[in-house]
């Protein structure tokens, strides 16, 4: 006899197997109990009939609790009503561990109570759709820029200087002097897409900011593509087709997913169709003062939320902002050919609210122009000297952009809160399981 | 004119294609310049010939110095006498950006200049191929992983509770608090397999050990597997299926890149034959003492380089230790079903004196055995609280290891010194670049 996962069931109609399963719910009369059960894979119901199993098994049935674990043996069935569409026949039960008082039972609960059982409440539905849907962007991620001829180049976690200051960074003791954590791995890109023509980085970052909102992660991951002898325009072309491969892959391979989290797949399909709008912040700031709603918004200002939920819901697709102010925007970022207050750079907003899920910019070529960016913003080059060798020998054009995972997974899935969306979640408050 | 990759020049010999390249080299007569280029795919030579570019571009040519940038445009043509195969007639240059002193000449440097350069080191050959069979071994992990059914479940870097002591522990102040930089992330995986059948994790971690041998890194990346409903045996499987196919990758997709490194690939082949000798610890005290080369070697200690080394030397392959001393091993481990002084445990030693390469074991499923033995390793079981509700609701078996990517690489590569296989390594003494 097989033994299978709950996945494969559609491999084995009408086979007699074996599997190890939880159980997540039951409901029994005198002659039958409906077992819901769940083995990591999928989640699917067990039958077991009395007249079947006999009185022994049965009465294990019966008193089976949630959580319980085992090993059950049984007849995959097709079964038309369930979305799953297989259920199995039990006939024998072997409990392996006992499960008493579960915490997360099927009533609701608060959301500081599911976040203190983490560990456990991964295994309820929605946790698991989520969790499989992260695991289809990050293959999916690795999929596109593999084919795109990109290397993974991984960029340090722990560096010894923080330039652009201390406060939003986590700092700890390295043996005899002090080092910082991450929050981005874009220097260290530009110094790989110089010796490997295309790289990305996919790792933790870390943002020590006092922030509670639906959008931020102490703790979040971040791919970081970096691209040599390409401008911006092209950049935009591969952001705009990495994130409808994103979308178009989670359509293909979660649908079941989707399902469960009540995400329509019809409004996804509409963020796969190429190219997305681009507009630039003058434009932006043209729309949002036509709007009304936005009177006291003045040339200049970087966007809040509200801003770019306005200028997402005037598109279909996820649109690109491009071309800042360059006063507020990073030092690295290419100034614009003809307009001395700009950047080459573009945000992609992402549609129904959701923000920022990318940030990019061609870079600046020039070391002189560099160094006085630099000293602009109250730093010293000392600080960028490896950074800066970059541009003494051999600087040539280039661009890059990061993607936020977990905002990007949270607008694709739907969620209301970042935190949903990665497994162990860091906040300001939380640091536990 | 085609805009083109120096890696794809195959597909376009004969043709008239333009590159964005960097001198890493040149040679010139009077009438005829040979330079070499790379563009971060691959290197190759581009031949000037004055007759043909007339007097300005090959002035050009010969006056370009080591690092400068620029626009190539030229036919490919074979060229039996490079391993690359192929080169390039130029036809015309232009300069992007001027390089002056480039600080890494062809003459010899020692490893300090070189690490202080990493940024630009890792245009050289050597490195650059060592990063290139990282980047595949990347891949091919992510491919394995996924066509066995596991997911990513990304393990927190960040965590609250240092219950083993902060020893060898990076401290953070996160907030009001204080958190600490992750070493493994397998207790989070354990809760992932019971609720998503088998995971992986692929991350950094973190060690503050003040060693500095050939086989430590203060940050280095691990693969941490971990299974539901499985047994040490197949757990084993698993792992020599999972190290066999990256060495099998390697070979196919990176054959130009272990010959600059003189890798002999014949050697390498041997690693894909399975399965792997498996010996018990008791077995190999006994092969340790009967060398005579360990003539102070008793039961019951761990093994070191020495060990390790004269152990590996007695197979062809890898070679699986199992079931070590249970007072020398972690405390969540499976106690051995006969023998009360093992658990069921392996460790991985690579062939060629590289060292433990993975630490697997099947982990203890019993609640009341887990408490005695964190009480015996001195340790508050309250620390444990989210880890050990693992066993109370719904207990399995389950297995999983670690192996660690460096060390893996520095085996397959046949490199000296693990800080060769990280873009930028962190050693004891080195947080620059
Ligand atoms: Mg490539
Ligand atoms: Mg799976």
């Amino acid at each position: 006899m097989e033994q299978i996962s709950i996945v494969d069931s559609k491999d084995h109609v009408d086979e007699r197997v074996k599997i190890g399963v939880w159980l997540t719910d039951k409901r029994s009369s005198g002659k039958i109990s409906f077992l819901q059960l769940r083995d990591g894979t999928a989640f699917f119901q067990g039958v077991v009939v009395k007249s079947v199993v006999g009185e022994e098994i049965f009465e294990i049935a019966k008193k089976l609790r949630q959580e319980t674990s085992m090993w059950i043996t049984g007849t995959i069935h097709q079964d038309d009503r369930s979305h799953f569409g297989y259920e199995i026949e039990v006939d024998n039960i072997e409990v392996i561990g006992e499960s008493n008082d579960y915490p997360i039972t099927p009533k609701e609960h608060g959301i500081d109570f599911l976040l203190d059982h983490r560990h456990l409440w991964l295994r309820s539905s929605r946790p698991h759709a989520i969790m499989e849907i992260r695991n289809e962007v990050i293959r999916a991620t690795y999929e596109f820029f593999n084919n795109e001829g990109f290397i993974k180049l991984d960029a340090p976690i722990l560096t010894g200087s923080a330039p652009e200051g201390t406060t939003e960074l986590f700092k700890t003791k390295y043996f005899d002097r002090e080092a910082y954590l991450s929050q981005s791995g874009q220097l260290y890109e530009e110094a790989g897409a110089m010796a490997f023509d295309k790289v990305f980085s996919f790792g933790p970052t870390f943002r020590a900011e006092k922030s509670k909102t639906r959008r931020h992660l102490i703790e979040f991951w971040m791919i970081e593509p970096e691209m040599a002898f390409m401008h911006q325009e092209q950049s935009l072309e591969v952001q705009e087709k990495y994130v409808a491969f994103l979308v178009q892959n989670v359509i293909d391979n979660c649908a079941y997913e989707l399902n469960i989290l009540g995400r329509d797949i019809d409004v996804l399909k509409k963020y796969t169709k190429l190219p997305y709008a681009r507009i630039t912040y003058d434009k932006a700031i043209e729309m949002l003062q036509a709007s009304g709603k936005f009177s006291d918004l003045q040339w200049g200002v970087d966007f809040g939320s509200p801003e770019e939920t306005f200028l997402a819901d005037q598109f279909e697709q996820p649109v690109f902002v491009m071309n800042y102010p360059k006063a507020i925007k990073a030092f690295y970022m290419k100034p614009h050919p003809t307009r001395d207050d700009l950047v080459i750079c573009a945000d992609l907003l992402a549609p129904e609210g959701y923000g920022e899920i990318i940030g990019g910019s061609e870079r600046a070529t020039n070391y002189d122009y560099l160094v006085s960016q630099i000293k602009k913003a109250g730093q010293d080059p000392k600080n960028y000297d490896w950074y800066l060798d970059l541009r003494k020998y051999g600087s040539v054009p280039h661009s890059g952009f990061g993607l936020g995972l977990e905002r990007t997974l949270t607008w694709i899935t739907g969620e209301d809160h970042v935190r949903e969306t990665i497994p162990f979640p860091r906040l300001l408050h939380r640091l536990y399981p």
